[in-house]
């Protein structure tokens, strides 16, 4: 790959390893925009969300290289994927960091546990434009063709303006046939959690263990300016994610409570 | 433990594991309020972020129990150890969920990587009071006594008014002697980021790998009102935390660029 100096260069990266059909998806979509270099595991990270590697060390390989793109494999997490490249393989700073297309939404509160919108948000705070894409459907068999479009259209919007400090874009395409997307949304975050509900088991020895799984429930399935309802009502979602999680409508009442 | 109908249930985790001495002087301060059950790994979970386990099963062991507290150690994330807890252990929903006190700050932006303010985030996500502590010292002979006034102080506001939904609070204790700590301020989270500096070493087979290690940058040094500023100049920070990542200021102007 040869990185001409007005070449724009665009970091991509997921959580679903290196041979999802999402990754390919997006780093074909990112090529009509630059120069592009894939960093990303062997094996999946779902759900790794910031996670970093401290106690074991990183290992990265160059996997393929030609004209247009370089793949490397690494054994971090998507936060460490970002970080390794930024740091040790890219030439210079990216202009992009684009993350996904992950395998199933990441909507509402998702985001905090999600390892595709923790890559975005590790771009954020390195001062680059970043974004992370999500398809709403977690089945083998999901198309992710559909998604291209509106890929195109977020991109395009970042190419004409940059998005402003500490803020990046997390957008979830709902699965659906092409004609059946009724355009884009942009959403604020619903109000959510998971309703866990552990599968516990005994193995062999008769020791008991537990899996993680459970059920969304949305709180405010009425209000129609959340990226669940978008999702839900056939709608791309784009949500501005901040990284400062402070509440600040709630900062001057604490002050108060704690003068008292 | 026997667990009285008006007794408060105090759910107690950390990142930094079951032997840290954090979790031992949070528990200690905690008992005065109502009966604690503990849940942590046997080794620390540092840099685990909201991190989920989906591809081990997670196993559970109560290691200790007397008429006051409980003890699991448990080989999930910070997360996991919440979810456990509150899905699978505790007769009912616990009252509060306190998290630390961790073994170095949790401010600024750090608090997108730190297990100890996610297992926080993951109670408040339940609907839970929850609080993270952390002492500003990375020593192993870090001092956690002097944190004990301040964790009193902030447990006794939440005693008298519990917080509002969405919201938890994320405390950071400089280390300090006692006398030289000029009080507690609210905050927010300071405007920073990490500035990585990657160790590149080779193994014994003349193989690359690399140490993450890092300094953190801050972005508004001379700012008097972040949870840096506070640590600096000698006092505990208090950032109440929102666990909606959506940037709520720039919604509109988003909106207006993607309807031209």
């Amino acid at each position: 790959m040869i990185l001409e100096k007005n070449d724009r260069l665009i970091l991509i990266t997921n959580d679903d390893g290196i041979y999802a059909p999402g990754l390919k998806t997006l780093s074909e979509a990112m090529e009509e925009f630059g120069k592009v270099v894939l960093i990303s595991t062997i094996e999946s990270m779902s759900g790794m969300s910031q996670a970093l590697t401290v106690k074991t060390p990183l290992r990265v390989k160059l996997v393929e290289e030609n004209e247009h793109r370089r793949i490397y494999a690494c054994n971090g997490t998507p936060t460490d994927s970002v970080k390794l490249a930024v740091n040790q393989l890219l030439e210079r700073m990216p202009d992009w960091v684009v993350s996904g297309i992950n395998h199933g939404a990441n909507a509402s509160v998702s985001i905090l546990y999600s390892g595709t919108m923790a890559a975005a948000i590790e771009g954020c705070l390195y001062g680059i434009n970043s974004v992370g894409f999500s398809l709403s459907d977690f089945s083998r068999a999901a198309d992710f063709s559909t998604c291209r479009k509106y890929i195109r259209c977020v991109m395009q919007k970042i190419a004409a303006e940059p998005l402003p400090a500490g803020i990046c874009l997390n957008v979830n395409i709902p699965s659906l046939p092409e004609n059946e997307i009724k355009g884009i949304r942009i959403c604020r975050q619903a109000k959510g959690n998971w309703k866990e509900e552990f599968e516990k088991r005994k193995d062999p020895m008769g020791k008991t263990y537990y899996w993680l799984t459970g059920m969304f429930q949305n709180h405010e399935p009425d209000a129609n300016d959340t990226d669940e309802w978008a999702l839900a009502n056939g709608f791309v979602s784009v949500v501005p994610v901040t990284v400062d999680m402070t509440a600040h409508s709630y900062l001057q009442k604490l002050r108060e409570r704690f003068a008292e």
